[in-house]
């Protein structure tokens, strides 16, 4: 069966301010030493599954123009402008509306576009392997991953060790972020594994179960999908999609759904959730720090710091994170890094805008 | 007597980087909430007693015009350009000798320009005492601080509480900066007080003083006086001054020298050694930070961060100092502000003079 991916490239990413902004989020930013941007990694990552005639990009129209420089050659049609954010499960189905007004029935990927993966080939196995069991019946597949440590900050997946399809096991439950000692329990049990939001399955499997778990979110579906290839398309979507209401795939469809599966991943998988993860992907020297552009440092250990042009001077740092840009320079102590949403916020109530 | 002051203004402020430059050092910037630069501060606060015409400033030939912008109504002739640093005892007998020439005999005031005081009355009734106890023989008079914690940093006087001439006491000792142990004894003692460097005498006494204890020194400015007022004077400055070696008037004199007076100063001294004394100077929030410029803040304590127009966010931070220039940014633990200066070092070693 002909294979599709949707990328969901409409988050803001304002954990990476000040580099990633309202008109710049993460995953247009380049976080790797390649130079290459996230949304460009994710499409470079499952060409080897997918033309990319095939691929679908969501976002939002304000990120058109960002899409469509980094991704020479995708069709414009391709890429799925929400009039509004409405979490992943309007995002999901949008995708798969336009996907099957194309092809009827595909087996389709789903995949965020600011995530990163160390090993690609191990990567192209694990979603070949997802393809398959998505397409023996009505299966929703997973990439779980398996943990190696009792993150907090992730979804958790329990799943079926003895009930496997191919090399897929089936899914007992979705489970919220737990607190410090359940995601002990889940890690030393073997039997769980983190949700990395990345989905395989039939167009006509999720459009199925929109049907049956969210019947308001499938007729707006429908709705729009009569009006692809119309003129009226822009104003139906505007409408219909803003109408929507707000929710994940994972809480509207995924814990409510039967026949889920899920595939351990192995691959090097990051979220890259906020600056701390930079100094996790990218080389450290000597001193555990992670550092970029003009940069002296005395004494300095465990920080990320991102210069450009202007001299950063660090002096008996610890574990901090210093980025400057043109307009604004953070410096944030690691353990704070959750924190910087503050700053926006009180940007915000400043109405200092500019910053954002 | 007619009272005369020399302001020394040669120091280079290399802890205060990268607000401090060798082109724009500590005394010449504005340290505190009044917006006046440190020489300003320290011209205006013996004003009271001596004429503008009678104030003369030591400094290096780069900084003439920083002295003329900043010093208006000073005449010309009263910047004395050392040609090269030679520590306080050259500069000071360039003082002396300038003045001798222009009165014979004076009461000589000699101040540092970068030194911070709050209560300027008691200040200036301080040094009419000096003064007083100056002219009463040939004795050399200083100004001790009162200590009110055990510094380290700091040479001590050690006085006799009981041998005193007017409000002065006679001094014991001049003793180099003592380890934590032996300043808190000397804190206890109650008979030592901290080395300000500010000392006042009459012309006449200082310079006898140079040609007993310094007479290769002494030599060298009587072949300087000669030349004053004469086309002469700047090639023999050059080549006398150049030639004389680097000596402190603590070691080459006051270490060695009779009739040594001590006057106790509680006028809210501050030496501004670093960017830790603005932590003290300047006014706190409630977060005890001193903050200026454009700067939002999240959870940060005990801070120091002086911005300017672009965005400094500090976020999870305590006892961080940051300084934004231009072309540069500090961000130092409080704790390592002694090591400023090994930024410095790495700069001229990388070849980064643009940045000094």
């Amino acid at each position: 069966m002909k294979k599709t991916a949707l990328i969901m490239a409409g988050g803001k990413g304002e954990r990476f301010w000040p580099k990633s902004r309202v008109s710049l989020p993460k995953q247009f930013l380049s976080l790797t030493d390649d130079g290459k941007t996230m949304i460009q990694l994710t499409v470079e990552r499952i060409r080897p599954l997918v033309e990319l005639e095939d691929i679908y990009i969501a976002t939002n129209s304000l990120y058109r123009k960002l899409v469509t420089e980094q991704l020479p050659g995708l069709p414009e049609e391709n890429i799925l402008c929400e009039p509004v954010g409405r979490n992943t499960a309007p995002c999901i189905g949008l995708g798969a509306v336009h996907i099957n007004k194309k092809y009827d029935d595909a087996v389709m990927i789903v995949l965020p576009s600011d995530h990163l993966i160390k090993n690609n080939e191990v990567f192209a196995e694990t979603l070949e392997q997802a393809a398959k069991t998505a397409e023996q019946g009505e299966n929703l597949v997973t990439i779980g991953i398996t943990p190696n440590y009792p993150e907090t900050g992730y979804g958790y997946i329990h799943y079926d060790k003895e009930k496997m399809l191919g090399s897929a096991n089936a899914v007992k439950q979705f489970v919220e972020k737990p607190d410090l000692e359940l995601a002990k329990k889940y890690l030393a049990s073997g039997e769980y594994l983190w949700n990395s939001g990345m989905f395989v399955w039939k167009v006509s499997t999720i459009l199925n179960n929109f049907e049956k778990l969210m019947p308001d979110i499938y007729e707006g579906l429908m709705t729009i999908k009569a009006s692809i290839g119309t003129s009226e398309y822009k104003n139906v979507l505007e409408d219909t999609f803003g109408a929507m209401r707000s929710e994940s795939v994972d809480y509207g469809i995924m814990e409510n759904a039967e026949n889920i599966y899920s595939i351990p991943g192995d691959f090097g998988w990051d979220d890259v959730g906020s600056w701390l993860a930079v100094g996790r992907i990218k080389a450290n020297d000597d001193n555990s720090n992670v550092v970029s552009g003009n940069v002296v440092s005395v004494e300095t250990k465990n920080c990320v710091i991102e210069a450009q042009d202007k001299l950063i001077a660090a002096v008996g740092l610890d574990g901090i994170i210093i980025v400057d840009t043109q307009d604004a320079t953070l410096v944030c102590d690691k353990e704070h890094a959750g924190q910087i949403k503050q700053v926006l916020a009180a940007l915000r109530e400043e109405g200092k805008t500019e910053y954002l």
